[in-house]
């Protein structure tokens, strides 16, 4: 049997058009390939989101290592401003092109290739558990969690987990996630009382509150980072009136504020804190100010130690780059899993994830699978 | 021949749905009892905006009494809101309902009511001329200037008008207003650089500078008045950015801003202020504001006089109450008036004017129809 070629594989995964949630044919190839290769494999699809949990060794083995990714896409956009068939899965001038290129079709393809291959070729002690969501770049309500779940009710567990999203800013190999900042929401609404813009005394104005609020929330810094973490950071991203008469002050406007924060913070302090801005806001000018918060995940932190000297050492060993451990970014599905196992996330780089002309360097496919296959040996040697 | 009843007028005004520029039938009504009760009537429409003008009396008649007003009033706002019918001209509970009812179709109604009456039972020695616009509400710019425009033009003209806006803020009688502040509109546009929420650094916000800068402007007194002018105002009127993406730090925000001055300052002297305001914030954050201002209407005054004794002896005898010579408020037609007669304005309590629910207490409209027959009584004596 020859190996898996992983680009083949990322190339055929791009043809599938899975935008979130739709499946477009993702997890139905990979289920073919991973029970071909002695897998066995488990839909776990839930509200209609779906998901694959594909296992090879024995259930309740004392040593079992996951990887955790995603095959469903972000909307491709701006159709007219790509250069090629988002869903062609073409490779010229060494790259190969599409949605989920890089975010993270072939990460999936690499890290079920070096599975696949590992698991024939050199048959470990132990079990390898891939869990592929199809809901990671939407609500991620009824993705990973809906797996890990399902896991918890079948006693079926990971010793470990690798996330196989794109962690490299630029070189493959600088950087691994050993946690994240956690990320929350804050939606807004001032009620004001309605008037003339000549009489402003009569009225209370909801956007000039608004203003107020949001320019103490913007101006505050959170903190200035710890050992492990950035800074916190909040940013407005919208502020929305919809006033078009310039004589009229309107009843009611609204903001949300997007904070992504560190281990000095929890959602619901930072709930508290926002809570306490809106009050004092209101206090001032009489404008009545209600929030709702969405907390999308706490920060959290895989410590330091055997699973990141682990990857580290694998990394350096193909690479010749020594990552480095980082919480930076967005959120993934690692907030998810953390609560399980230990969890590291690394993968390729991600500049031009969510991109028009979103694309991954070709020779990046088998070297990101040499580094996942390099690490299942190392942990079940 | 029986009087017209002043409050049927406003009811049958307030059911035409004159929302700026609509004519919805308001201006043909009137043309068509104006012309009935002998006034020459010739609509003066510019540009798609109606307006009527009506003389009693010889063309270029060395006394000449001109009352002008606006039917078109602005827009509903949230229906659900409303009590009732904004368009159906119920009486109850003392109060006659709907938008236009302060603003100022009862006042329409009272002076046409008073001029009708006044013409057939006393014929004066002169003319009384009715302008009448179909756009006060909105730009305004081919509404009273127009007619004055078209006066000019066919050399017709008023020796003195008296304006017949809302001008008393709680009991009829107790204000009329000689002058008007100045209003002036900004409308700002930042525009700074996408990017994602989770990396502010990277990005600039535009929503957080606009609120900034809102902040400084809203925070900041312009002044603190003057001999026969409030102090001068300013009120955001919206703040809108349209972006649905909690992840995505937008480009652009757009602001816009109105403020009502006194004689201390012009329309020239406040945008160079705003502009500079903006450069702080600017150069602050990185964020490129640019600035687009219009200019309404200067601040004027019609110096207390022989118009304002003559409105000041009417109301008093009618009312009991002396109205004291205001400025305040916001702009009227009488902005344009001014320069070609001397120019006051007197009306009822405008309380609720551009609110959900807009009422006029009934008893009042007969009550100003009094006043203005008076008005003309003494006028002509
Ligand atoms: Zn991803
Ligand atoms: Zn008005």
């Amino acid at each position: 049997m020859t190996p898996v070629d992983p680009v083949a594989l990322a190339a055929d995964l791009i043809r599938c058009p899975s935008v979130t949630p739709a499946e477009g044919g993702a997890l139905v190839l990979l289920e073919r390939l991973l029970s071909q290769a002695g897998f066995a494999c488990t839909r776990v699809d839930r509200n209609g989101t779906p998901n694959l949990f594909a296992r090879w060794g024995q259930k309740g083995a004392a040593r079992s290592f996951g990887f955790n990714g995603h095959t469903d896409v972000v909307p491709v956009g701006d159709t007219a401003a790509w250069t090629c068939d988002p869903f062609g899965g073409q490779i010229s001038d060494g790259w190969l092109w599409g949605r989920g290129a890089t975010d993270m079709k072939s990460g999936v393809a690499a890290f079920v290739a070096a599975a696949v291959d590992f698991v024939r070729e050199t048959p470990p002690d132990g079990a390898v558990i891939l869990t592929l969501t199809g809901d990671e770049e939407g609500d991620a309500t009824d993705g990973t969690v809906a797996l890990l779940d399902w896991m918890d009710a079948q006693g079926e567990s990971m010793s470990v987990c690798l996330v196989g999203e794109p962690t490299c800013p630029d070189r493959l190999g600088e950087m691994m996630k050993i946690g994240r900042r956690g990320s929350m929401t804050a939606f807004f609404t001032a009620q004001g009382v309605q008037g003339h813009s000549a009489y402003p005394h009569r009225a209370k104005n909801p956007v000039a509150a608004m203003a107020r609020l949001i320019d103490r929330l913007a101006s505050h810094p959170l903190d200035q980072g710890t050992a492990h973490f950035d800074a916190s950071t909040l940013a407005v991203t919208t502020i929305d009136t919809g006033n078009p008469a310039t004589n009229v002050i309107p009843a009611l406007c609204r903001a949300t504020v997007n904070i992504r924060f560190n281990d000095l913070h929890t959602g619901a302090s930072l709930t508290e804190w926002l809570r306490a801005e809106a009050a004092t806001v209101q206090a001032d000018t009489g404008v009545q100010i209600a929030m709702t918060a969405k907390i999308s995940g706490e920060s959290f932190l895989t410590p330091p130690g055997a699973l990141s000297n682990l990857i580290a050492r694998a990394v350096e060993a193909e690479t010749g780059l020594r990552p480095e451990p980082s919480t930076s970014g967005g959120t993934s599905d690692a907030r998810f899993v953390r609560a399980h196992c230990p969890v590291v996330e690394f993968g390729l780089v991600g500049r031009t994830m969510h991109q028009v002309d979103e694309r991954v360097d070709v020779a990046q496919i088998p070297a990101l699978k040499a580094i996942y296959r390099r690490i299942l040996t190392d942990y079940f040697a």
